[in-house]
């Protein structure tokens, strides 16, 4: 019976067979070590004679467990047989044994297969792991369905630009931006409420620490809501329980990146601010007039958060109308919207919004955004046959991921990131 | 406080707030009724005047809560105040309050928005929404990690034939078939044991009720397997803990469609065949010699697994080399392969096996299947560098959905099915 690394020291003076990978070999001559890797941590082999096997060979191990307060865990095992269940190329284009940090960037994409080996790449997904588990579980609890739309589709929602064209068949689709028109869909149809995690696509052409062209898109939409605050209440209560499931099972992943998430009942103190008034906060704080929300002020509204109310994270709504897309329902005067994002550790992690929900609004919406009914007939079909206020929002999980870890660069929380130029591996 | 249509029966005599839809109205003279839906089933309003709404315009009621024997739930409601969120169209596609098998296919696809609507339809995605939950937890719970990989590749693994196109800025790529190479990586990578709930994509042109192009595959993948075996015991699990779920939380769903899982044990009795003896009992089975596993073969083994055993569901393993994928590990004479399907209630549902993981042995299949180690250079790294013996299955969960329930087609599992002609809604 196989015993993870991570519970041989439960088995002292006991037989025990483990399996993983050969991290770190040390030879002393006399004594040798080899560090075995598996995916719950590292056990510690002794060998009289010299290792005859190559790092990250892959071994199952049978041994007898001695304590040995030096080694991981405060127990090792002296083997007494050991299979060799694939040899690893000596040549290896980045050791495992190093600490990620010693790599660039680059060197870490270009080699992928070998660089999410290293423990600190590895414990990026274990997180990410953690993040979808959590934020579902969460959602189910809530009396949430849980969809999954077609990414394949024949027009853009999200305002038809940044598209990526599919040849499919004798048509030419395109690859969805949101899941925005089938949640809409999937709430009027009775379900009210309703949650999608797929990948979403953006053929947007710069490249930024802040951005993906494909990228893991968690979606909430429920119906029966009055305003954006409803769903800023809902994501506080979300991110809550994400964060306290998180600190209860991933502190061994936080700790390689000395990370940390915010304490329990955190989001709760994280303030509302009107448009406006976040623009006028970053001139105060950065000393410079503002006009735009740029990343700069991000993270200066997320130093200000930090400061006054303890929470390094700001909702930001009463978004201008001409920023938002045509669903977005607009408030009274017609000029702003029920909209929000969410600033988190000074980047934006979540948009959302009420939504559309009434024909006649809808029809006057569309030239406003240059769209047209004849264009827009499924997404009209939605408001008509009646549909309740409803609105929702949408969490990066790359972004989630990258500033939970402190990584600078959004691609680092993508097994496999696409950018520009990079279609492999 | 909003009160769901499933509870109201318990505020009796009390004041309520209920929100949802007008599912059907029945208009008696003197009292006249109207069926409230929600996403939790539907309550009766009672009106003294004719009601001035339509079908599906959805409304936000109050009133005092009564008992009535005759009504759902043994409950209705006597509105004081009637608030019309959204006003339907009287002119609607489909009339919601109808079967939905009054209905032909085509008619449900083509009018999607609307009929998703129908409480039959809308049962199919609530119960879909379980399979995700529960296949996902179950992985969980068995120390599994979740990850989302690229589906935009710039090779196929499959084959390379059956590729949808992709114009990826200066580059052509693909839609993923599968996330096979990307599974395998992870496992390599240290996790072990990795699963991933994603859209998979098969430009196939034929249309059958059995295929999509567009489909979610639930892809599990594990380190440290002897064969075939390990996988087929690993699925009996996931399966009898997801029918065991189903049974429990989605009896409505199941009646609606007089539907059933199998029961709790089930799939540990279903039969493993080898692929030839699959043949012969198929050949007995019908009276007619066959050749190749068709559709109505499957059918045939599962009646024979019914009777014989019990269980409406079939292994089917030892298939020949030339059946699987290149990176099917072989049998011992290198004719077979450690691989299997599971045939559930006359359809495949599964397809998984042991995979390679040896370079030598990966570099003596390309040829065999007219692959170069050039053209797959990204998939030798993962055997190059120690990869530990691993397999790992996907199950279809429009396949599954349609099984469970018994749909005819494929496409009705889907909600946004995806077919050579229909790229919309």
């Amino acid at each position: 019976m196989r015993v993870l690394a991570q519970d041989v020291a439960k088995y002292l003076n006991t037989e025990v067979e483990v399996f993983g990978w050969v991290h770190r070999i040390r030879e002393l001559g006399q004594v040798n070590f080899v560090i075995l890797r598996d995916r719950s941590g590292y056990v510690q082999l002794v060998f009289h004679e010299k290792p005859e096997f190559t790092h990250e060979s892959v071994l199952k191990v049978r041994g007898r467990v001695a304590a040995n307060d030096k080694a991981p865990g405060g127990a090792e095992i002296e083997p007494s047989s050991v299979e060799v269940l694939s040899v690893a190329d000596p040549e290896i284009p980045l050791a495992i044994y190093q600490e990620a940090d010693k790599y660039p960037l680059e060197a870490l994409l270009d080699n992928r297969v070998v660089a999410l080996r290293l423990p600190k790449i590895r414990a990026i997904f274990e997180l990410q792991s953690s993040l979808l588990r959590y934020l579902s579980e969460y959602m189910h609890q809530q009396d949430f369905f849980e969809i999954k739309t077609s990414k394949l589709i024949s027009t853009g929602t999200e305002g038809g630009t940044n598209l990526f064209a599919v040849e499919y068949f004798e048509n030419k689709v395109y690859l969805a931006q949101s899941p925005q028109f089938y949640k809409e869909v999937m709430v009027s149809s009775g379900l009210e409420r309703v949650f999608e995690i797929s990948h979403a696509y953006r053929a947007e052409k710069h490249d930024t620490p802040r951005h993906l062209n494909e990228y893991v898109s968690f979606d909430v939409e429920m119906a029966f809501i009055e305003s954006e605050v409803d769903l800023m209440n809902f994501e506080r209560g979300l991110l809550d329980y994400v964060f306290t499931q998180v600190a209860a099972h991933n502190q061994a992943e936080l700790a390689l990146w000395g990370a940390s998430v915010p304490v329990a009942g955190a989001m709760a103190k994280a303030p509302v601010v009107d448009h406006e008034e976040a623009k006028e906060i970053i001139t105060k704080e950065t000393g410079k007039k503002v006009f735009e929300i740029a990343p700069e002020g991000e993270r200066a509204l997320c130093d200000w958060a930090q400061r006054e109310f303890g929470v390094d994270a700001v909702f930001i709504n009463g978004w201008p109308r001409k920023k938002r897309p045509f669903y977005t329902f607009p408030s009274a005067d017609g000029l702003k919207t029920l909209s929000f994002d969410l600033i988190f550790r000074g980047l934006e992690i979540t948009s959302g919004g009420r939504r559309l929900n009434d024909l006649a609004m809808f029809l006057d919406a569309l030239p406003k955004f240059g769209l047209t009914r004849e264009g827009m007939s499924d997404y009209a079909s939605i408001y008509q046959y009646g549909c309740p206020p409803h609105g929702g929002f949408a969490i990066g999980v790359e972004r989630l991921t990258a500033r939970i870890l402190g990584l600078l660069n959004v691609k680092e929380a993508s097994p496999f990131p696409r950018d520009r130029k990079r279609v492999r591996p």
